[in-house]
């Protein structure tokens, strides 16, 4: 027996207990007389004294352990005279008897402390090290717990856990597929899910009727920060139900992972039109802690001969309330920020309202004070507050005001860590137009159920039709997505034709599901969310590696592994391959 | 909403209630004046009465429904006058007062019944209909409520659910593995994990003590009847622990299992040896439902001029009780069964001791009463039974013999579908020497510690080296195994050059992980369970195909998807690769 209780268990009450601990050695301070040792595991930290009078050897042995160093100490817990209230085996220390060394250590290339002094890449390569640290050892615990909660949830609901192959076909619809060669069936090859989407439908087709899945996802695509060639969804999908019953099943998925998790009971979620959403925050996925909401100032800034904005489609105000204050180099930093290329603006014009009431603009040559007045009373400012005001093409303009207000939130610390705005954002637009292919695209997938009262549009106004889909955004991150989908094979051909499919190829691709729906298909939909991400979003944190045990770089690299990496010749040949380069 | 019940929930006290369900037609009768019509879901059938002279049109729209149309019926709960007592809403029907087709269906291919007229190849193309089945369904249901206990008792113990990656580094050692080429660093290739192996070893070096995982494994490997290339492994690993720490932690997981899922309260699992399980069964996962233990016959038998016995390394004996009436036929077959080229014995030699007291072999030319009543002593016979003897090299022929006992064992009828007896089984080799490669491999995986003692011998006599392995066995079937692991780096390098790998080659694939021992590894040990598997013992079956909603045929193809396929040479060229037939 490697030990009698873990380093974060012992209390007062275990005093004169004769225990056994393992541990690694956190640090050790040597007193002349007295040597203590903080030995660590995951469940906490305990102190061990050493005395030199008592047991010269034990002492000397102990003196030479380094931090890192694995040991198994056997001793008598005693009352600490000098208690640590922080740590809750601080009224108590371990008298050591016995010291066995399980394992030796290197000096390892950081310190294991949540104040590392490792850069990302050394942390990268040597990951099993940087797990050792407590903040990434909570964030790892943390993602367990709160899949724990999904399937404690999704369970009690009546939801069936099913696996769905890794092994699939390749669709070039979507993203890029990552692909593995099939040395039985030679020049053929499998490809790895994107998403367990076709499954889960077979799946409802099956009669399953409630199906989830924590299960990892594939996409080769070009990685931005943040983005990992493999993640994990939350993976769900029911029949016989509407749009609101999904949304009720999973607004209390969420709910209780808040409740049991963070102990905070979220109310109803708000719901907003995905128009709404473009029209007043330019973004389908608003942050709703704070306001700033868009004003639309067409109708009061035109035709007064400034240029700028009568040759814009759309000009937009936000009122960032308190900030008439703002001074030249914080107004001229706002404006940088929307010049940069990634926003792509070509100035910020602003209206300060100012405490004794009178009102400021960039653009004075142009508007009078009582048309100022109007932008003002347009915008709701009260005395103290300043209007920010940017012109463009209509989608253009809705994008950068929205970095704009993002940038503004953060700025003005809007955007509190604690502090969780749920949202759902509902009647996406079936289609979007990608202008380099010279097509319409399925905006969430090809499987999404156009609205009803829409369809008559698919060729007409392809823009003006909606879908049946919805996207859950918390604090302005989409944290998961999902439609109802069509179940019916006439409108899923139809929709594959709008697509660009012949009959021929969305039959070759996706005639096993097609077929599955000539034989009784219910009506049905789901969603599914980004496991990796609604950990992050959870602990108000950006990056989602941290909440992932061995992640990827931005490469599509792993460094500890060193992979991918070159195959034997003999692999390759087996597989009926040949590399190019 | 599109059910207010489910198809299986209607009771006797919820007559007068006007229901809404939703489902499947499973059959329809029309008795002239009234039509039955039994609508199915996962839950349940419920009976659906359509009157005709209430009602005409509906009588006649309900007429016109075929197998597998889906429906949503409106209507009362009645009592029924004929009950049903055999299903759980036999005691109600419900008066349909309104109809609504959801979905047509074309008459399927097969019926969706258990006993169903369809063969495995067409079910396997249609398998979202043959998921339909309720035997298939509830192999499915079954996995998930497995899973389920087994994530219970490993969350109640602490473990933490951990995901480890897919896209990995390949290594030769092993099986094959499949890999998948990497777009954005040319000419490399990721592999998909055999195992987590390493990653669970790495996360106990990192501190988290406790590790689990239900995660997808991949091996390339030529498919036998009933393996398939992706399969599903519990994966466990803890750290602070020797091999009596893991056989108890399991055992309880398994006990835990049998007590939730079939009500069963398991005793203690027994131990023995690899080698006793060799010597008395010829397996390392005997089947202890029923004995036969192997006698070893070479004292009794040799040196009597029987040139058979004379020359053979081993005879064995088994004691099939109370088979001594067996006729010539019976015997005839088991002859024929031990020559089938699959077993390759050279023949079968018998000895009846009949109720009369008499003995009779078919060696009689050479062994005289006392002789044979010597073999009988031996196999503790008694009136009545049957020794059956096989002969042969050492290896071979408890091979054989082992074959032969399994077959006596199902034609007797002493393998029971509802008894469970599982085994440990320990101390297995931890070298085996593969003539066709001519060096010595791991006998479980190179991570495997030997037993401190047998170290001296990993030169001098390899076969000698037994390890801290230990596998689980149930009824004759390996339902998980495992090991204590090497966490020191000299230990893992010696391994690795027994093996034949230069450092180079070790560093090169295994770096990674002797690196990590350099900085502090604990102790630590784990084992595997096949989740396919493991739900077909638990159901006393053999195949594990219909545990899994979407398994491959032999060839390892999906034939409902038809993968793996061709893909673009737009996607090869992406990957730098070209296809080489």
């Amino acid at each position: 027996m490697y030990r009698s209780h873990t380093c974060g268990e012992l209390r007062i009450t275990d005093v004169n207990k004769n225990v056994t601990l393992s541990g690694w050695v956190q640090t050790s301070r040597n007193f002349g007389e007295l040597l203590f040792i903080d030995i660590r595991d995951r469940y906490g930290l305990t102190q061990i004294v050493f005395n030199k009078t008592e047991n010269i050897d034990l002492f000397t042995q102990a003196n030479q352990l380094g931090r890192e160093f694995v040991v198994q100490i056997k001793g008598k817990v005693v009352e600490r005279s000098n208690k640590n209230p922080k740590n809750p085996t601080g009224e108590i220390e371990i008298i050591a008897n016995d010291l066995n060394v399980l394992s030796a250590s290197k000096l390892p290339p950081f310190t294991i402390e949540n104040n590392t002094d490792g850069g990302d890449d050394i942390r990268m390569q040597y990951r099993y090290l940087d797990l050792r640290r407590g903040e990434v050892q909570e964030k790892i615990i943390f993602r367990h717990k709160v899949g724990h909660e999904v399937r404690n949830y999704l369970n009690a609901n009546g939801f069936l856990d099913i696996e769905t192959p890794f092994l699939i076909k390749s669709t070039p619809e979507g993203a890029r597929d990552f692909v593995v060669p099939s040395r039985m069936n030679p020049g053929q090859f499998y490809a790895l899910p994107q998403s367990p989407q076709t499954f889960k439908q077979l799946l409802m087709v099956s009669g399953f009727d409630k199906y989830y899945q924590i299960t990892r996802c594939f996409r080769d695509e070009d990685l931005r920060a943040d983005r990992q060639p493999e993640f994990t969804q939350i993976d769900c999908e029911m029949a016989f139900v509407e749009q609101e019953d999904i949304l009720n099943m999973f607004e209390g998925l969420i709910k209780h992972i808040f409740k049991t998790i963070k102990n905070i009971d979220l109310p109803d979620f708000p719901r907003m039109q995905y128009d709404d959403a473009m029209r007043l925050y330019g973004s389908d996925k608003p942050d709703l802690r704070f306001g700033m909401q868009f004003n639309e100032m067409n109708d009061i800034v035109k035709g007064k001969d400034f240029k700028v904005f009568d040759d814009a489609e759309l000009i937009i105000g936000i009122n960032a309330e308190n900030c008439a204050n703002f001074t030249r180099k914080q107004l001229d930093e706002l404006t940088d920020f929307v010049k940069r290329p990634q926003i792509g603006a070509t100035g910020l014009i602003y209206l300060r309202y100012n405490e004794d009431g009178t009102l400021k603009s960039s653009v004075d040559k142009f508007y009078n004070e009582e048309e100022l007045k109007k932008w003002a009373v347009s915008a709701k400012m009260k005395e103290g507050d300043l209007l920010l005001v940017l012109c463009g093409k209509a989608e253009k303009v809705r994008k950068q005001m929205n970095e704009l207000r993002l940038e503004l939130g953060n700025k003005l610390g809007l955007r509190k860590a604690d502090e969780f705005k749920p949202l759902w954002v509902l009647d996406f637009p079936l289609l979007e137009y990608i202008e380099e292919d010279n097509r319409w695209f399925a905006m969430h997938h090809p499987f999404t159920s156009p609205k009803k009262e829409d369809i008559e549009f698919l060729y007409t106004d392809p823009a003006r039709v909606r879908a049946d889909a919805y996207d859950l955004a918390i604090n302005g991150v989409e944290v998961g997505g999902g439609s109802i989908r069509i179940f019916d094979k006439q409108l899923q051909a139809k929709m594959f034709e709008r697509l660009g499919f012949s009959d021929a190829e969305a039959q070759k691709q996706f005639g096993f599901l097609m077929n599955a729906f000539e034989y009784g298909a219910p009506p049905h939909g789901g969603l599914a969310f980004g496991f990796d991400r609604l950990c992050a979003v959870l602990n108000s944190i950006e990056s989602i590696r941290d909440f992932i045990a061995f992640p990827k770089n931005n490469s599509g690299r792993d460094v500890m592994l060193d992979s991918p990496s070159t195959i034997d010749e003999k692999q390759l040949k087996e597989l009926n391959i040949n590399t190019t380069i």
